[in-house]
């Protein structure tokens, strides 16, 4: 058992939860918790810490938890280390180092009309994982993120995802404009939700190879991505309500797709 | 100025930030922030904190802010104190008591085929400040809490619906079953996103007087609540996704009955 929080391997554990680049050096990211443990794929699973008093009230989760236990090697840790390498108030006693995802962009264009979610400068880590979330919820194929949008390894992203992280394709580009052209190029039509926007959300068609792409939840789109996009539409806001929060304008598009592709 | 974070005034906003309890007996709450500050109706403010070493960069807004000021008592207080009443951690140093609303169930069902929300047992109250604030753009009659949700006047609630506090009507209710039968006994049809729901929730009819009934985070609707919707819904989900965040499942429902109402 690990009692030391000086111990090399935990102290690289705390590195992986506190920085994007650590996680990024050592291309690596954590997962907290019994359901995200039971949904990990067991081929990208690199280190398990169990907390001495780790229990579940649930048998049946504990019955799974021990049973996938059983076929890796874990480390045991005290108490006082496992709340170090948490980022939970009231942590479930398990965490796992995951290898990291690379999709490339030919893996999120593998389907005949992709539906994407492009995110600009997205800040809120749990906001991003609710995206991802609903993203899966909704069919999309990817979300292509800027390289100032936080790091979908960040913990309280992962946790939001609820387990969507294993599951949707996602990659980060240093240059979206770039990225955006090469979207262009390979058919798929960008729309952005702008207050320039004239056209109602859900009336544009998404049944095509289509990316929503979505900006800042301050300060909305940088001019130069806004002005990639083919379609600018507007998501009607009575009373007077300046913008929606950057999740439930995704979600709204994300699921608007959803319903046009399912009424094709 | 105010020094002494032991002030008689200063305790009490304290226990306005910190607890419910506070706030009810006060019947009062707390807005932090320019924006909440400048969109506050006058008539409902009741004390106004200014740290003293209050600047905004904006000069519009600044200009706004001693112009609103003038025209109303302000207290200034020190840096120190102000941290003691501000629940943000980089605060904007402007901050107001606020006279609590008492809606009552005839206010909401003024309109003619009302839209509500009827939320049980929401835990997450920057959840419910964005529920309050889609609700607006959404063009909601108003929302409907169990004894048992996050206290709309809870600070990250208030701050997370973005204004949207001081125009969307709310009652807290301590029988939501009783208040539901109300409701429906005025003709409001309740529809309820639910595991055994069959119809998909762009399949409904929302034109006439409907509300939105959503569960906890967690565990759903209790089974007494769930039992008295009209209809159950499914919101369709890709993928591996159990189920959405309450906050996106409820915008998801509410703008689909917006969509509704505006292509009649």
């Amino acid at each position: 058992m690990i009692t030391s929080p000086g111990n090399a391997r935990i102290k690289a554990v705390v590195q992986l939860k506190q920085k994007a680049k650590a996680r990024r050096e050592m291309k690596a990211f954590l997962v907290e918790g019994i359901k995200l443990f039971l949904e990990a794929p067991v081929e990208r699973i690199r280190e398990v810490y169990i907390s001495e008093s780790f229990s579940c009230p649930d048998k049946e989760a504990r019955d799974a938890v021990w049973d996938k236990l059983g076929r890796m090697h874990f480390e045991t840790v005290s108490e006082a280390v496992f709340e170090k390498i948490s980022d939970t108030c009231t942590p479930q006693g398990i965490l796992c180092v995951m290898e990291a995802y690379h999709y490339t962009l030919p893996d999120l264009l593998r389907p005949e009309k992709p539906l994407l979610l492009l995110l600009e400068n997205i800040q809120d880590p749990g906001n991003l994982g609710t995206m991802i979330r609903t993203g899966e919820g909704a069919g999309i194929d990817g979300v292509i993120l800027s390289g100032d949008t936080v790091d979908p390894g960040n913990p309280k992203t992962v946790r939001a995802t609820m387990g969507s992280i294993y599951r949707v394709p996602f990659l980060c580009t240093e240059n979206l404009p770039d990225t955006i052209r090469e979207l262009k190029d390979s058919g798929i039509r960008i729309y952005a939700a702008h207050l320039q926007g004239t056209v109602n959300y859900d009336a544009c068609d998404y049944r095509g190879g289509s990316a929503f792409l979505i900006g800042n939840e301050a300060k909305g789109l940088r001019r130069e991505s806004a002005a990639l996009a083919d379609q600018y539409m507007k998501i009607p806001m009575a009373g007077k309500v300046e913008s929606l929060n950057a999740g439930i304008a995704a979600a709204l598009l994300m699921y608007e797709a959803a319903r046009q592709r399912r009424n094709v």
